[in-house]
């Protein structure tokens, strides 16, 4: 059964999984979605009931049935460097490839639809209260006088964007900025804006999960730091990561955010405050672990190999693929 | 509690439910996410572990935990008729409108995670095969000679698009067409093709499925008509649709179907051979109703409001929110 990866070409953090399958001598195939039909092929028969399904990449064949996980990486647009790349190219390519993918039984990591459910804030921010991680009180919202109520009850406030990443190209990463005291919140008007109680945060949580495993990394915010320094991605880059363990109770509401989520891999992000409690800010299901590992020595990679590498499909993890298995009305064909 | 439905102002087909719905007195609230936010608003609170959240349209405010169903209709591209419209902008609004509501207790017609995977052809037909649906044999493929093996198979095959309609704007139906016997297969190296084993058809079936209900309405192909006369979408309109039985099994197999699909509503196309088989085409989790209320007389619209005004959230049909009851580590504020 093969292992099969879905990224671009240039992928470090494939790399280092890649390697570590390699080790295991489990086979792995990769391929970018962006190279069918040039470079990547695929072939998929409906006959007799049954399913039959191949993808060719490299000079390589792989039975789709013959799957045994798949890694949706950082997966180029379907078709992009085809010959004569189209919008209608595009989708009749990503239906095929996914539409067939879909249908069989491997293991995803991460399912493409539990993927896009998780990248909504409002839905993230939900789904932690209901697991029970402290979620630091949050407004989303398009009127300026709940605006300005919220902040009256919460004067220390954040901004940041409602969804992930300013969709420009490349994407670009929107910082989370501290709310001044005497902010006009008129503007929220003209477009949904999220504030967030700013958490005094002692430091920066970065929790790793893969499967059942979770791995924490701590990056202590500097003694100097000012309250305006906000968003871990735009710190100055003083202090490493640091492993640390997590606190029991709140790993079983990581993994049942997890469960719930349908995800196999997460990248959770925390405040950690003055009295060490964790508040969740985010869980990006595609979060890069590279950085961590380098600083922190924790195996990340080697999880997400062996995550993948793990035998035969899981029921558990394929909730979209159940199998019915009743009879049929007749013989197809 | 409300019926929300998600729709352009001018859509006929929302305005015959809406009627029926009106009839029954359910509170109904109908916005189009284009017009956020210049006419539609939106405020959701994340305090307490718990969550508040309305939408305001036309002048009229909603509770969002007042929801008891969504009715995903023909929504705009949110805040797509904005003062200034951006990407950005409609990325924001939508995460933030669809973000909450996704975290909410309402039935949804259709969940959009449950309709956008119902939109993969290729997973249809291998869900509908599992199902026990009598599916055509289909190939989809770039590899030519794939094509012309399964061509001396299946010497009588139509070709249609992968995916549903071609991607221009307005979106164009692309006609399911005869393929020749002398054709050459070269092409399909540079894109996805499907072909399908034709059914020589007496009859078009539409099955509409509302919930557990089962309208089918047949359609009789004229007897003068050529082969080549393949897709109902294009054929003369000489017959009109006339209200049909739905054979016990086949209706235990779309129902095994909606199931799995997590589908409310369905509507299935299938083509009626000699022998009265009915082959399974597709199922559009969109697909139209009106032309076949108008020719059958079939209560479709006023299933429709019927599905949509039952009391009370079901867990059965919300299966991406379901609700955790765990301890909260902390109050979260």
């Amino acid at each position: 059964m093969t292992v099969l990866i879905l990224t671009r070409e240039e992928d470090v953090t494939a790399d280092m999984v890649v390697v570590h399958l390699n080790a295991t001598g489990v086979p792995v195939v990769r391929l970018d979605p962006a190279d069918l039909t040039d470079g990547v092929s695929l072939s998929g028969e409906f006959v007799h009931g049954t399913f039959r399904g191949h993808l060719s990449a490299g000079g390589r064949l792989v039975s789709i049935g013959g799957l045994r996980s798949v890694w949706v990486r950082r997966p180029g647009v379907p078709a992009a460097r085809a010959a004569t790349p189209s919008a209608w190219l595009t989708e009749e390519a990503s239906q095929a490839l996914y539409g067939m993918l879909r249908g069989c039984d491997a293991r995803w990591m991460n399912h493409p639809d539990a993927a896009r459910r998780a990248r909504h804030k409002p839905w993230q921010l939900r789904l932690a209260q209901r697991c029970g991680l402290p979620v630091p009180a949050t407004l989303i919202t398009t009127f300026p006088q709940a605006a300005r109520e919220f902040a009256e009850r919460y004067p220390d406030l954040v901004v940041k964007p409602v969804s992930g990443a300013h969709p420009q190209d490349p994407p670009r990463a929107v910082p989370t900025s501290r709310v001044a005291p005497d902010t006009d919140f008129s503007a929220v008007a003209f477009g949904p804006t999220l504030l967030q109680r700013r958490v005094a945060k002692k430091a920066d949580i970065r929790l790793t999960a893969v499967g059942e495993r979770l791995l924490a990394a701590r990056k202590a915010v500097a003694e100097d730091a000012h309250p305006d320094e906000v968003d871990v991605r735009f710190a100055r880059d003083d202090a490493p990561w640091r492993p640390v363990e997590v606190p029991p109770r709140l790993a079983s509401a990581v993994r049942a955010y997890l469960r719930d989520a349908e995800l196999a891999y997460g990248a959770f992000d925390f405040a950690e405050d003055g009295d060490g409690m964790w508040w969740f800010l985010e869980c990006n299901q595609s979060g890069q672990f590279g950085f961590v590992e380098v600083d922190t020595g924790q195996p990340i990679a080697h999880s997400v190999a062996g995550w993948l590498a793990r035998p035969g499909p899981s029921a558990a993890a394929v909730p979209h693929q159940r199998r019915r298995r009743g009879g049929a009305l007749s013989a197809d064909q």
